[in-house]
Order: structure tokens, then C-alpha cells, then sequence
């Protein structure tokens, strides 16, 4: 089946690289041309499509984002509402998004960061140091993702509680909560917030002055969602206060971070350059193939979001 | 019972503080003293005890540490072969070493000090990152602590393999090793060697070139035993010569580590103050008590240790 490539930040073509071998039995792919329009194409793979790229192609009938997120895409004022929007669920990216939370949980529980002030200014002391019991954490998204960060992170001890849109059945030993009034309880309890929400015109901005000040004081944001997710002067206030000890910070609006932005020299946060996980380009072939498979049966692809919620 | 405080480095009443009160009904705590001899003290508290210390005591039966460790006591040239050495074990003294350890894995599988790095110069810079599968993890070392960090690790993914003196039965996902061809065989494939032992004549001196060159290219070490295993002079040289990457330092001769020490300063070693763990007072009051209780009916108390292993 042919594919074409929408994207007006990445060459897509680089990225894919050398999984298109693999893929080459199964899907052609194409690249996307800026005039006329192509009634053959049924499918695309897409990261941030330019604004009129799907009204190039009347038939196509699903588009693949190229990571959980499908954002990206659904800002697209030339989507159609029938088209499909597929994600990329990889356990593998749950794995690799677990262990750099684990890490910066555990940054802020062991205070790591002091220990390497000590060590700079050479000095022997040490810290009283909490028992994982003693530091509560809190999910924003009980996804995919989300399920598997929060096993972990129960699995070592940490009190675990996540939020969601919807009420979810929860494993023993991670406390749910959702809808508005689940949120402010569910932060009162909180001492690190992790954010793995997908953005949507509900969440975004939630990561605000009020989130902040319901949370325990001396509390520590991990920020992995979408940078339209947090509201950076609001984040800086309430690391000025000290209601919140840290931050740490994957995704930002605009991407890269801008130069001299105060996230970059700020001493209590931690800036990374979105790259807490990616999908592997292995998830990204299946999901073409399914997707494709979907498609010519005239089935609806596994992992298509649902267009409403935005996710 | 009375119990008599042992130790020429710490302040033990004021170590336990808190913890007295809870022991008062069972255990009466006496101060020692440096002359005479007590022929009715049938039960010791120590750490680091003063060189003649034991000989004041003809009736002592057993001596508890107030660690994981029994090196500090088996050191001491007047303790006698007929008094029990009891060691600590404590659950939460093992989860919060494994947080501490699982928390340096990362660091080095995700390059934590270049994002710091590449942070503190405004680069924005995605690195390339390995998933767990590609970042073996072999532990020197498996007892209690050791058996909780393996499984841990293996839990979040990473391969795990552990070696110790004498074959154990290992659960699944964990491969075993022992004695001195296992361990050559088990650092042939290590990228992260943690070091768990105990100090033993046999162990001392075991973080040493010919380790170091046994390991995979780039590994890493994670120091959390006793500085007496560390050759300090290897660990720097296999820094120099790029061998090891990097190195995570928790514990030193002497302790504190020395004012300019090289392992200060230096851009690829993490030092932190013997700080990975601690037993808990809940843990050292639990052990006292079944010491005394084992002590007046005339048994071996628990977790005395194997004096000719020395653990």
C-alpha cells in the first residue's frame, strides 16, 4: 500500500531510515507534494502535517502519528473528521519513560542534588534520608504508559496514586482518582506530580498556580507530558515560593527550549531535551502494517484515537 | 537485661536516641567504662568497639552491630572466639539501598551527566539512548540486599547476574555465579558492576585493575561495600585509560574520604557519604531485643554471623 510522508519539522525519510527495508514488502512510501492531489493514497504517516497537506489526498482513509501523541496531528486544520488517527502504543517506550521517571523520583527523594553540591564544595555530610513510603507520587494519565510507571514505582515502594479523565479499575496498591474533585484530593496526598497526560483543550494549562498550591508543600513536578501542559511563569513562582522544592523538565513550548529561557540556568530544575522515550522504530512498522492491514479490509486500525476525547 | 555500649567512633546514646525508650522494658543500656572488669554484662552494642574493650567483659555471650556490616567488631583484637557477632537485617534498609543503587544504573544507561552538562552550556541535544536490555548489571555480592536490588533491577528490565562465594539458588531472571572462574565468566559481561560484599580477607582489595579489565568497555562501577575493596589507584587509572565511564563512590578509607582526595574532583565519579543506606532503629531495637532473648535462654541469636566467613 502506498504511504505518504507528512511533516513540516522532520524528514521523515532520515527518521524511518533503516526500517524502511523492512517495511518494503508491505508499504510504498511516498512523499508528499505540495500541489494537485493524489486520489490514490489511503494512508500516512504523519509528525506536525503542514496545514493544508490532507486536503491533497480526498480518500485517505488513516494517518499514523509517529509517537503516542497525536496532538501533532489533530491540530491540523485540513483533517478530515472520517479519517482515523492511529497512535503508536510500545511497551518498550513505557519501559524507557518508567526508568527516567524512577530516576528523577528518586533525585528528589534522596536529594541527589545536594549531594552533588557537597561534592563539588568537598564536603562529608550526611542527609536524613525518607524511606520510599514517606514520598507519595502522583500520576497525571493512566495510560499505557502511565500503568507501567506506576507499577513500578509501586513495585519499589513508593505510595502510588494516578488520575484520569474516566474512572479506571486500579491494581492493588495504586489509588485512583479522577474527574475535577478526584484531582484536588488527589493532590493534597501529593508529593511528586508526574505528568503524562496527552494534551488536549482540557489539559492543557493544567500544570498552573493552583495545581502547584493543592500539592504539598516542598513538592517535585516531573513534567513529560506536552509543554502546553504547564504554565511557565506559574511554575517559576512557585519554585521562588518553595511550595515546589524542583522540577523536571522534558517538553517545552517551543521545542528546542529558547536560548537564555530561566528554565536553562534555573538551579531547581532540571531541563532534558524531550527525550525521556521515544517509540522504537520497530513499534512505529507495526503500527503501519496494522494500520495498513486495517485499512484494505476496510476494518478500523488498532490504536485510533478517539476524536472527541483528543487521545 | 544490661547491655554495654561499645564503639570509639560514635555516640551511640545519642545514635539511638529515640529508639531507649522503646527498648527500656526489655534491655537496660550501660555506659562503658574503661577500667575494672563487669562480669555480669552478658550482651554488647557496637560499632568500631575500642581495642581492649571486650576484655572488661569475662561473661559477654553476644555482641550486635549496628549495621549490615560486622567488620568494625570482627577487627577488634580482644573479641573472643566464643562470643556471637550479630548482624542487622532490615527489609527497608535493602529497598532503600536499591533505590540508591537503581537511581546511579540510570544515571549511567541514560547519560544523566551529559544532559546535566549539555544543561549547564544551553544544549539542546538528544542523546542516543539504550534501552535496559543493552545494560547488563552484575552484582558482586548476594545476600538479603543483594537479592532485593537483583530483583529490582530485573523487574525494570535490566539483565542481571550475581555472583557470590558459594553457589545459591537464583530465581528466574537472574543469572548466578560463584566462586573465581564465575566471576571472570560474569564480568565478561558487564557494562554496571555493583558491589555488595562484605569485607573478608577475600574480598578486600576485589575493585582492582585486573576486574576493572575483565568488564566490557565503558562500564561503570558502583561502590556501595567497603572503601577496603576498592584499590583507589585502579579505579583512577581505568577512568584514565577510558575502560570504565564512570563510577558511583559511597564508601572510602578512610572515612570521612580526605580533604583533596582525587575521587573529589573528578568529572566521571559520583561521591556520596557512606549514605546509600542505613539500618533503621526499628531494626537495631528488633534486633537487640531477640539478641537478649536468645542470650537468657541459652541459644545462638539470630543473624549471628559465620565467624570463620566473617559474614
Amino acid at each position: 500500500m502506498r504511504c505518504v510522508f507528512l511533516s513540516k519539522s522532520l524528514d521523515l525519510r532520515d527518521y524511518l531510515g533503516t526500517e524502511i527495508p523492512h517495511l518494503a514488502d508491505r508499504i510504498e512510501l511516498v512523499d508528499h507534494r505540495d500541489d494537485g492531489t493524489d486520489a490514490d493514497i489511503q494512508m500516512a504517516i504523519a509528525w506536525k502535517p503542514p496545514d493544508d497537506a490532507f486536503a491533497r489526498y480526498p480518500n485517505l482513509q488513516a494517518v499514523c502519528s509517529i509517537g503516542a501523541g497525536v496532538d501533532n496531528i489533530l491540530a491540523c486544520p485540513s483533517l478530515r473528521p472520517d479519517i482515523d488517527v492511529v497512535r503508536v502504543v510500545d511497551p518498550a517506550q513505557a519501559q524507557m519513560m518508567s526508568g527516567f521517571v524512577i530516576w528523577h523520583v528518586i533525585w528528589h527523594q534522596r536529594r541527589f542534588a545536594t549531594y552533588l553540591a557537597q561534592q563539588r564544595d568537598q564536603i562529608w555530610r550526611r542527609l536524613r534520608q525518607r524511606a520510599v513510603q514517606e514520598v507519595p507520587v502522583a500520576l497525571l494519565g493512566y495510560g499505557e504508559i502511565g500503568q507501567r510507571v506506576a507499577a513500578d514505582l509501586a513495585m519499589l515502594g513508593f505510595p502510588v496514586m494516578a488520575w484520569s479523565r474516566t474512572e479506571k479499575p486500579m491494581p492493588a496498591g495504586i489509588i485512583g482518582y479522577h474527574g475535577h474533585d478526584g484531582l484536588a484530593d488527589m493532590l493534597a496526598r501529593t508529593e511528586v506530580l508526574v505528568n503524562l497526560l496527552p494534551l488536549t483543550p482540557q489539559t492543557r494549562g493544567l500544570l498552573n498556580r493552583e495545581t502547584f498550591g493543592r500539592m504539598r508543600r516542598g513538592g517535585y513536578l516531573i513534567q513529560v507530558g506536552r509543554g502546553e501542559h504547564l504554565v511557565d511563569a506559574d511554575l517559576l513562582a512557585a519554585l521562588e515560593s518553595e511550595q515546589l522544592a524542583g522540577a523536571a523538565l522534558d517538553v517545552f513550548v517551543p521545542e528546542p527550549l529558547q536560548p537564555n529561557h530561566p528554565f536553562w540556568r534555573h538551579p531547581k530544575i532540571i531541563v532534558t531535551p524531550h527525550d525521556a522515550c521515544d517509540v522504537s522504530l520497530t513499534a512505529v512498522s507495526a503500527t503501519l502494517r496494522a494500520t495498513a492491514d486495517a485499512v484494505e479490509a476496510g476494518r478500523r486500525p488498532p490504536h485510533a484515537v478517539d476524536r472527541a476525547q483528543g487521545y
